[in-house]
């Protein structure tokens, strides 16, 4: 159904299969989801994508059930069905209850009818919110 | 600019003038800003917006902050130009500080990235993200 | 500010001067308004595109206001802040009341929300619903 | 398939059966469809959600049928296909025609394109299009 | 699945039948893929469709490879899965290998994350970039 | 304008800074346009984006121009005004000629076209689309 081969470990080109190593070596676990096998074709493309995830997801000024929230957001956004589920799992997995998946659904809810309003109206920002 | 006249509190309505009021003790300043405005001719509009918005962004299993994170995301990918603006001044508002706001983007940027990946590969989803 | 330059009736090629003068005599106006004049540089373009919009915006099955409201729909969502602000002015031209657009914004808003919201839960559909 | 399971009656919270009730009430059949089931699990949000839309979506200024023929090229727009179907659905439980069906599918196709060259050319908004 | 039911040869309309053998002589091919049988309901929208792809996909000042790579990407981001499938066979068909099928992942999922970070910070654009 | 200041060379970190003397040297150019100011208050994430823009753009199995047309396709449909305007000169100045731009701006109005309807009709993937 993809648009590529989803590569398992035998047929990855080695440089891939490392990095499939390295994320089961940071996830613990063995399981490499669908997203790395499809990208697995080209090894720089992999390299870069895992390795900037990982810096981005890292715990800094926000922590990372936040950054994963951001994530599902987004991907909602752009219509991702991959990612929402993939990045909702991700959140579970890092701690989402369902109270804040709860909020999480209302927040981007909300958002997205005032956004369209907004844009349908075409308001011109208030001179107060720009900093520059 | 806008697709209709932004409203003062003289022109607007009595019941959307009534809100401006209710959004000014809310938020304890005497500013109304040009969304609420905008939304100024159809007091059922403006009173349901403000409501739901008003219960959404309280407090609850998430905080005001992360709340506005999320919002500042949605406008991103909505592309709406008056929500970026005034949602994170709200985030700044909330205490969103500039390494906060620095990791936001980082996401934002880096989940726009793999979200059109996935979509350009079609990738389908592994059994194990899908809770139903 | 746009990224070609709007050719005023001198400097467009013939052919689409010609095509200015169709707009002119479909609208009864001497106005042409920008976009057929960013257009113009590609009088094969300008063609099509101005050929394509009379037929499927002429009186038909639905009648010309509501597809000026459709269309400020899918603008509006598109993010086109153009094409919402043109279309907005031919819905009025067209008799849209201010109580018709208030409620094509509310709709507008609250399809963005319950699209998002079932993005966000990526709600299978209802066997039902297909027809296929 | 959905990032929540799906509730049937039986599952559902007391306050969310209460809504499956009026939904089957106000559209006069037993059917809930699955957009409800996800949302039963935080009733305030399947509150909100399902009293808003009735608002809305019923007869104003604009025909509850013209109404649907937005959400349709919303929904379309915003890529949501489980909306596409459930509203293109209940278009026609409202007496869409084929010959209404396909001028919108005309529409949203034609302000789709028209949306993208706008954008691809940046054009400036003509200052009669701006109302404020 | 669709929302309308595809037409076979027999139940097509006899002028979209008709299109339909002008797509097999032109692709040079018995296929009619689903998108035609979908839109055979209207054969004036089909036509329309039709001559016009035929047009604009045609060699000229960019050759058809090129073309196909810039119809995946408007693809993928307008998130039609369908199309992302079926632009992206026709770029392999004319061509595309896989390493340009890479690199034009990698271009798209680049622009992606600089769109995002672009929009979220509401960076105003040079003056040197506006030609008008 | 920006949700951020933009950076002078005086006011950038030096690590920023330092990017700005890379852009100037790869770019042959004493100009550092407005989206690396923005992004310098991280230096991190402008190390990251410049970096990976410059492998992503450089010519490989595509060519730089093509890229850039990508480029302005993807940056169309996501509706960032700042990339088109940006990628569009950066397509000039690598050789686009206006016919190569009117062909552009054709292929995405007519790809945004046949999305919407795929999207609204709801086509099936043929199965010979499907790699996988």
């Amino acid at each position: 159904m993809a648009t590529v081969p989803l590569l398992s470990d035998e047929d990855a080109p080695a440089e891939s299969r490392a990095i499939f190593d390295e994320i089961r070596a940071a996830r613990k676990t063995d399981f490499v989801n669908n997203f790395w096998r499809a990208l697995a074709h080209d090894p720089a493309l992999l390299r870069a994508t895992w390795d900037r995830l990982s810096q981005v997801m890292a715990p800094g000024a926000l922590d990372p059930l936040v950054k994963e929230l951001i994530y599902v957001a987004v991907s909602t956004v752009n219509g991702c069905s991959y990612c929402v589920h993939s990045h909702t799992a991700a959140a579970r997995a890092r701690g989402m209850s369902p109270e804040q998946h709860a909020e999480l659904l209302a927040v981007i809810g909300m958002a997205s009818q005032t956004n369209a309003l907004a844009t349908a109206l075409q308001v011109p920002t208030d001179p107060r919110f720009k900093e520059d």
